[in-house]
């Protein structure tokens, strides 16, 4: 079985690697010539015939484009090929894609993965998976050498509600650090102390547990950028809307995060919108006693 | 040194219990005629003389009335009495007690404790304390039985504050919850593989933790209950407004919670307010498959 790989950047680097070891691969991305341990093609439809594409793409008009764009690679791939998409679109996203890939005869699977770059080169990520469960199956022994947990959670699409889900929540809970913390240090609270009795208590999550001892040292590059999250937001949007669904403390996070786009700081990860309320209470969360 | 102790409730019997096993303690409380292990006596004032006081109470006005009322312990204790009062109230309540009882010659310190029952029985509660570190000392070994952890974190209100940034967080990230998790069902998601998902990923809290395994199953009755809990929110919003600070994800977490006790749910525990967000997606988060 050939596979194709499309995408080696900070996620998609480490998870071809680590496929390459377990399948014959052949892998592709615009800006490399060359990847150490991997086998390169110059152009993506290069990478057909093959009976595996996957693709890590930064989102979803990206992966439109790779497929189905001027140099795309669908027109090339013979009918009964499975693409696997592992890039972080939308629901709306996966739905158009298996409907393009299905009228030529191409299955595809929404396998968005999470997990950071870390866990990725030590093939420990969460493979969420939509579609075709016949499809996932055959898969499964050489997916699992990127990611240790592989969930099907339905029909095409369900793989990116899941994630998007998930994202959702962790979007709530750093706004919410975001914005009671600097209450706390405004209050009078020592920033260390306050963080370690939340990160032992009732009140801690995996944002407050990440961002609290980087934003303590003013380091804010750690995380995934705000600026490409923040399609998760614009995915939950026109579903929340599209629904008629109810989700008002995710609108007010989405108004924090937002807020820390528009003053320039979407370069940084979520942690920085800690910053916009620093200034609003007119304080600043760093340690004062940095031992 | 000879212990009083107010108060006999879920958290206030097992504290006392422990505490007695270290010192010598005399407790009351008003609903209660006898506890095993415990001295009891029938009326607060005769707790007096005490070096040191210890209450547990629901609120800042027990506090008060069981303090100053008609039937006032306050009065009965001697100068260089110590008050440690382990009740959640406010830093308003807190600095409010610390000047009467200090007009009396009597010490102050808030020590409001987090964790619930079951850890309160093992002596393993997180004790926030504010007031006068030198008071604070020399009850640490005593007070060690029934806190593992013992912080103090600045001057009188510092313990009332820390614990309400705590539990601020906690409501956020439970409202975070009850709202997404519902749209989550209603796009079709199982509730119990995307639970699985949460709580093994980056949006994963102690709320949906704690929480989510009891709303797949129905039970809405392992935590505090919101109309006792929501004290927390009231002294929240006095202090924001006071201060000139912003909290919009609180806003939005206060909203759904005032929603959900309008509905007649405050006798339940948070996870209750995932009933409002199940009712708006027309949809419910019970587990599809009890296994």
């Amino acid at each position: 079985m050939r596979w194709g790989f499309v995408g080696l950047g900070q996620m998609g680097l480490p998870m071809a690697r680590r496929l390459a070891q377990a399948v014959d691969l052949t892998a592709h991305d615009p800006a490399r010539d060359a990847a150490e341990g991997l086998r390169l093609v110059h152009r993506a439809p290069d990478l057909a015939p093959c009976d595996v594409l996957v693709t890590c793409l930064p989102n979803g008009d990206v992966v439109d484009t790779v497929l189905f764009g001027p140099e795309g690679i669908a027109e090339a791939l013979a009918p009964g090929t499975v693409v696997v998409d592992t890039s972080t679109t939308t629901h709306a996203a996966a739905l158009r894609l298996a409907a393009r890939l299905g009228d030529l005869g191409i299955g595809f699977l929404d396998a968005p993965v999470s997990g950071m770059q870390a866990r990725a080169e030590d093939g420990m990520l969460t493979m969420m998976v939509g579609g075709d469960v016949a499809r996932l199956d055959p898969l499964r022994a050489a997916l699992g050498t990127i990611a240790n947990r592989i969930e099907h959670m339905g029909p095409v699409g369900s793989g990116q509600l899941t994630k998007l889900v998930n994202q959702l929540l962790f979007n709530i809970n750093i706004a919410g650090v975001a914005e009671i913390m600097p209450i706390a240090a405004r209050l009078g609270l020592d920033p260390v102390q306050i963080a370690q009795v939340v990160n032992s208590g009732t009140g801690r999550s995996f944002a407050s547990e990440f961002f609290l001892p980087n934003i303590l040292k003013g380091v804010f590059d750690q995380g995934y950028p705000m600026q490409a999250a923040h399609k998760d937001l614009v995915a939950a949007e026109a579903l929340i809307v599209e629904h008629g669904l109810s989700a008002p403390v995710l609108a007010a996070a989405t108004a924090s995060y937002r807020e820390t786009l528009t003053q320039g700081l979407g370069h940084l990860d979520k942690g920085a919108m800690i910053q916009v309320f620093e200034q609003k209470a007119g304080t600043a969360l760093r340690a004062r006693d940095p031992d």
